[in-house]
């Protein structure tokens, strides 16, 4: 199951190229595990007050096809694995016509409720990649988030059966 | 007095009117005021560490030309007053060719220790602006630095002697 | 009358004050006067595929508070003046609750039809400030609009009146 | 044979968790991969101007430790391989102490003229990572740089050979 969040281009994010700068999809990637997590229950800014951290380790991105100004862009994300010590995304960012959006916007509300969430992604596929992150406490050590949050990590296990049952 | 540090335009500053983006100019002036206060003899790191921050509450900025990619750039900045509760610094940015580079780097040393400071910005003048900031402490309430920090607050004096002197 | 338009604080937008860096208000501008813009009639994208660009010449930016990590944030535009050479916009950044948030998108929704624009901007006082702009076509030399783009220039005219008649 | 550059962790590209964000290590590998091919010959700046592009295709990346604001950073650069459609970089993010650089630039300034490369980086690794890129003409089609820009491609190879003598 991937969540969907919808974003502009900013003109500020282009580059001389006419296109997206590839280090903006970074930051597209955390809006999208941000939104992802405060749909399951608890927002990753109220995790940070609990004093956890998630930083990430490790990235990989393959480009496809470039963003540009203005496009209308579907983030898709999912969680691929995660225990209590780790949490690891994937993602993908696909460009939307503003008719396609219109349409699918239509189809969402007759869902009822399950806003968000997609079986497939859809739209062009520009770009996709993974982070892995591991759970940290406020002096970089790491953590188990099933001691230290273990209502965050009950939201997660909760994310994943839910995940199973479609 | 004009304090000047230099940099290059980098690839991610670009937008796609083939310019580099406005608000990467405000990045440049916080550049400009972090190394000027790196030569007054302390860091502005130093100065967050002792609990005290600067941010800004107002900003202006002309546009005149723009810079592009891989261009040479003079920072230029200087304090235009202060007091125990605010600093006021002016800017500008300018493009110098790798031609003038050389040869005023070789002025410069040859200057022997001014190593920075320069009476007269030089180069072809692109943007200019202000930033006003206040001196807080960590809970954000407005503080006098010649009670909370007064080694730097001498800094300041000494430097707008050594203006004066010029 | 003021056009509104909602953003989410992404974590790449803070610094390490732990608040949103100050640059960053200048690119929020840009959405606000790019979706503004939409609103009137013609996308800025089909703007520049014209051949004319909109450069920022001036910018004044005036800090109340911080904006934080994962606020919601109303951008409130407008266009203050323009002319065949020139446009001129006002901004205030403001941050709703959630609560608020809700409410008056029910509001919005009974309201038929006026969604984006409003008399009086809600929430709390962020940022102001304005940006100036000059039209110039490809080879950046100032453009006459309503020769260059006279469709473009009567969407404003129609903006301007409609501001009055409210 | 890896290529150094020097630089200093702006405040702007921190965030809140009081580390540099980790989407500037992307800028960073470009400041990198940019000085390293001004050093063999010809800019970036004025391989664009032949009408050729040089987008990512991949990055990986790796995050050890994170840098903070004002550390005094190297960034390592090394041509992994290329051929006539493809080019491939990795990189080294590394933190230098202030006395490290000093001693450090003594010791350059002695091998007189190898100014800029490296047998073995040095400093605290930071971050390491990768980026795959492709030539293409100005319509985004993949082009042979042995035919579109031979001079550049001699450029590759007599690197090649630098880095083989060693």
């Amino acid at each position: 199951m991937w969540f969907r969040h919808m974003i502009r281009v900013r003109y500020q994010e282009t580059d001389q190229m006419g296109v997206v700068y590839h280090a903006n999809y970074l930051n597209w990637f955390e809006v999208g595990r941000t939104e992802l997590i405060r749909t399951m229950g608890m927002s990753y800014q109220q995790i940070e007050s609990q004093g956890l951290l998630l930083p990430v380790i490790e990235v990989d991105m393959s480009f496809r096809k470039p963003a540009r100004y203005d496009d209308l862009i579907s983030i898709y994300t999912r969680i691929i694995s995660y225990n209590h010590l780790r949490l690891e995304f994937a993602y993908e960012i696909r460009r939307r016509t503003e008719n396609e959006v219109h349409e699918s916007e239509y189809a969402q509300r007759a869902e009822n409720g399950k806003a968000g969430f997609r079986l497939e992604p859809e739209g062009e596929l520009l770009v996709s990649g993974g982070t892995r992150h591991v759970w940290l406490n406020r002096d970089w050590k790491p953590t188990r988030i099933d001691k230290a949050a273990p209502e965050l990590f009950e939201l997660l296990n909760r994310q994943r059966r839910a995940d199973l049952d479609v």
